[in-house]
């Protein structure tokens, strides 16, 4: 990866205000999860340092970890050609899905 | 990651049949892309052993590397604890972007 720099301004939400978000355990390479964020979940990641996301199914800011204290601390945030898909190296204090798994991808498909 | 198996059939495609899919080199764990699959996608991804997508903007599948000759060899599939988000572990045969980057995420947010 080249380390152009680009601003949150530019970033393209979907007719929701939505964009996809990937998170990957920056020291493992491990994918955790893939969750949304609007333009407040990222404004509050980026101030606090840890992932926040929009919940779609409770409709509502959610700062992963406020309930499991399995936070994601976020390293470095980058951002897709399109400009439209993020993805986040972070430092888990936990597992990652609410199953307990480390990963929220701990099924193979047959 | 543990190595429970699922099948298709429960694959929670989104109210359009669509579910993400992130391309993860399996070699060396970097990102390189977030697309979208319908269930045809899926079923030609497996059947052919390379990553198909459904283009939103062109709304049609998208054999990956038809033109650029740039294909996603895929190796494993693994699906999340929601059953509609992928991850799919590929052997790239080229830069997977469009701007000949590795990966679409070259960007970093400032």
């Amino acid at each position: 990866m080249t380390s152009e720099q680009m601003t949150n301004d530019r970033i393209r939400f979907d007719e929701w205000g939505l964009v996809p978000a990937v998170m990957q355990d920056g020291a493992t390479g491990e994918v955790l999860m893939v969750a949304w964020m609007n333009e407040e979940a990222l404004r509050c990641t980026e101030e606090t340092g840890q992932a926040h996301f929009w919940s779609r199914s409770r409709r509502e800011l959610w700062h992963k970890g406020a309930t499991s204290s399995n936070f994601m601390n976020v390293r470095e945030i980058w951002v897709d050609c399109d400009a439209d898909t993020l993805l986040l190296k972070v430092a888990p204090t936990g597992p990652a899905c609410h199953t307990g798994q480390r990963s929220c991808f701990y099924r193979r498909l047959a």
